[in-house]
């Protein structure tokens, strides 16, 4: 699987590769150029190129709206990194380290502008589709990235609300690029519209996915920390979940691990109690609950099985479901 | 001369009190509301109003892209208070003193994105004009606020460099302001690009009367303290013209003035040195250079002399010359 989304990828790192910025302010575009090139799946822009070959074979004619959709998503991640106060990503330095905070706030500016720049590379008419598109879906990813920081400081966050937050902070692009795919590929607007809700619902289980990886991975091939969220007292869906499940003891053990200080323990204790209250199971019904709406949405695209196969394959593949 | 800019000062007010945001996140939008009502002259979006009527006598079409150039401009304050660390804007606290940073950046990001929204009103044709016109802006004014804060730590600024910061931080966004105007007017092309120079030599005048007003102005009049740039050891026009032309006593004694903890000493000092180079006259003279352009730019668009006469009245009156 990963050999046929490599050729999305080298297009896109090659498009990264002749995205050139101007020379000065060196302090406003140096860090850019540095940020982007820090590597990635480059999910998001992949996923704009599929939805255009879906619908027309070359997927050339998506490369600027594959690139809008990276450069925005990577304008999030520098200014998520401030808020963050994150020293790393990716293993390297986050802007806001290297230079400084006022550096990190007005390069991601400049590089949000950089993304919608993209978008003028378009037909008037596809423009005044691609558009008002981008931008709900931009205000949804500061909305989603607000309550997700609201959250922090929320004592009760309903089940609900988490969903509609991990919807609008991370799921919402991953539609968005797949519908500027299919809008470039001159999709019917019901075909755009279940491309969309395809990639929405594919990206929520994804990031229920992530919220389990963070407790039962195999830390091998995870990457980071098991049990990082547990640690930090994340609310994760998991953690929502058991809250909402638990009787009067196991809410008094769950406030007594939050300020536990030993993390092997706290990790085992939260780990047991999630055990008791079948949280891993709940949580993998649920996301596969999305994953199987997202299976529909691209049962009802009006194209061929064929048309449809890298990106059930590229589904698969995310979900770890290659078997 | 404040009377017949009221009008369109009103239909802005206006129009900025049908602007409303969802009611959530509050965090995201309660900051965008508050400081979107903190006042101003609302200047750009005059002009693009003025520069859609020139053309075709009703401005209401103007509409959307003045809301468009006004939220813009806000989202710069909103990031610039962070990174001056200003607790103030219009004598109410800045976003990030009443929220905090994080808040600051994102309703700022926000408001960003709702410019561009304003972009999506208009027809294709209209929008495909616009769209790289307002991104370019958008770039510049980027450019010009980093440049402005790497100034603070560079040694000898250039008078060609501050001045083609002054140009990119603010001019451009005047001349920008008014050819959305002229665009949605339907001006030819050669009248569009006539009334950016325009707004782009009326926005250098006024940066540099700003730079003379805060060393020369009647302290009544002014609104803020006199002097407060010397204070600061701000490069201004000023500042840079008299190190440029200063011997080597007076260099000397700039570099101890720069030291000088009494202010009052500082300011006369400084004025003195001033004095001595005939600083006023220079900056005075330069100020009126870039305001005989933008005359001459007004002069070269082919419509009558009564339909400039709003716009004429307009400079003259930000320059102070209602004489």
């Amino acid at each position: 699987m990963i050999g046929s989304i490599q050729t999305y990828q080298t297009y896109i790192e090659d498009a990264l590769k002749d995205f050139n910025l101007p020379s000065n302010p060196a302090n406003l575009y140096e860090p850019i150029t540095y940020f982007m090139h820090l590597g990635g799946k480059r999910m998001r822009p992949v996923l704009t190129l599929m939805g255009t070959e879906m619908f027309q074979s070359d997927f050339s004619s998506a490369k600027s709206a594959a690139m809008a959709v990276e450069l925005f998503h990577n304008f999030t991640l520098i200014h998520d990194d401030i808020m963050d106060e994150a020293p790393l990503r990716r293993g390297n330095e986050t802007v806001h380290k290297k230079w400084n905070r006022d550096i990190a706030i007005l390069s991601g500016d400049a590089l949000m502008i950089e993304a919608y720049k993209q978008l003028t590379n378009y037909s008037p008419e596809a423009l005044s589709q691609l558009l008002p598109l981008f931008n709900q879906t931009a205000s949804e990813v500061c909305e989603g990235q607000q309550w997700d920081m609201d959250f922090e400081t929320t004592s009760s966050v309903e089940i609900d609300a988490y969903l509609k937050m991990i919807k609008y902070k991370t799921a919402v692009l991953l539609g968005c690029s797949l519908k500027m795919g299919a809008i470039i590929g001159k999709a019917s607007e019901e075909d755009a519209n279940a491309l969309y809700a395809f990639g929405v619902n594919l990206g929520i289980a994804f990031q229920l996915q992530d919220d389990i990886l963070d407790v039962y991975a195999d830390e091998n091939k995870f990457g980071k920390r098991v049990g990082g969220d547990i640690i930090a007292n994340k609310k994760t869906y998991l953690l929502l979940k058991a809250l909402e499940d638990a009787n009067e003891d196991q809410m008094n053990a769950f406030k007594t691990l939050f300020e536990e200080k030993d993390v092997v323990a706290k990790v085992s204790g939260v780990k047991a109690l999630y055990a008791e209250l079948n949280i891993k199971e709940q949580a993998s019904e649920k996301m596969n609950s999305f994953y199987q709406i997202a299976m529909n949405n691209l049962d009802n695209i009006q194209i061929s099985a064929g048309q449809k196969l890298p990106l059930r394959n590229l589904a698969q593949y995310l979900l770890g479901r290659e078997s």
